[in-house]
């Protein structure tokens, strides 16, 4: 439709997520229209983010170092790891400042249509991490959807016999929702009404 | 919220039009995550729209020549000029697939709240491919908006003394909306529709 440079652009800027044909136009000819150096610095934010960011070795966050913040912080409690699907839900449930423990990101969540399985998402780290026995809970913070309900119940059957206590949010979040897009109160509330689905027999929380 | 360069990224983008912070954050873990030659590709599409493309001489059209491909296309009609407010205007039109004449981006309407004046369009340029007595109708197609009708009228006005028909598009696009978005049919009827808003004295067309 276009010549040659603004096309490729469109077309592009069509492969991210959430950009239809005519937000893709838009954001092309903004570009076009733009000051060079307001291009540029997006253009370099975009290198930037793909050299210095990575993921945490430990919870799988992003971080520009080799622990995330989170994980280095000497003030947050070790004995509980909460687990959510992407980094950026670990965003939203701090956005409630109740929750002072961990995070694991599994990086995804099961579909076995898109053959996501449990071998491709963080899970053997998980399991790592309880090896020293300092973990007393998992709280599991998957999304309210099918996916994110299969993989807490695969979590919740691989966990039993590991000697920790699994929890998992309470329902009240919007079900067939992204957890990143419920607000404070509602996170607030699942944290607080978490349900106890398995209880070590040797657990020492609460 | 989040670490240097992502935070970095995710605020680039939410300056684009259209994105907001939610969509922003979203698209910002994409690139995250996304192939380096993936990444790599959009960037080289954003440089390459900034290094290559420029506006068309004669009629403002994005191009990477220096005469866009409709106004050196030699069986186009040149008798007649669409004026559109913006290039992407011009990708509207020719999906009708009814008009053959050529065109003229003012880039941009009046628009007196954010200080844009009839001086900061490419109006004197209009009146420059008149001089040549050639053009004998000009149908004015910007936005039926409130900006889009102010610059309407300015444009009738002036092109009344130059001895050539001035028409409009048929109303039937729906008010308050965006020229871009009308679909073909819409635009179609709006071009058969269209009323003739001065006859010159001397006019020849019809």
């Amino acid at each position: 439709m276009y010549d040659g440079a603004v096309q490729d652009l469109i077309d592009e800027l069509g492969r991210l997520p959430g950009i239809g044909p005519k937000s893709a136009q838009r954001i092309a000819f903004h570009i076009l229209s733009s000051e060079e150096a307001d291009v540029q610095a997006l253009i370099d934010a975009m290198s930037a983010v793909k050299a210095k960011v990575r993921f945490c070795e430990i919870c799988g966050n992003v971080t520009e170092q080799e622990i995330c913040r989170i994980c280095s912080d000497t003030r947050r409690v070790d004995s509980v790891i909460c687990v959510v699907e992407e980094a950026k839900d670990i965003v939203a449930v701090e956005r409630t400042r109740e929750y002072r423990g961990k995070y694991h990101v599994l990086g995804g969540s099961i579909n076995p249509i898109e053959g996501v399985g449990p071998e491709d998402l963080r899970i053997r780290q998980l399991f790592t991490r309880l090896a020293d026995g300092k973990v007393q809970e998992i709280i599991i913070a998957t999304d309210p959807n099918i996916e994110g309900e299969a993989t807490a119940s695969y979590l919740i059957r691989s966990l039993a016999p590991m000697g920790v206590n699994v929890s998992r949010l309470a329902s009240g979040l919007p079900v067939g929702g992204d957890l990143e897009y419920a607000d404070e109160i509602t996170l607030s509330r699942a944290f607080e009404g978490r349900t106890m689905v398995h209880r070590s027999s040797g657990g020492t929380a609460e």
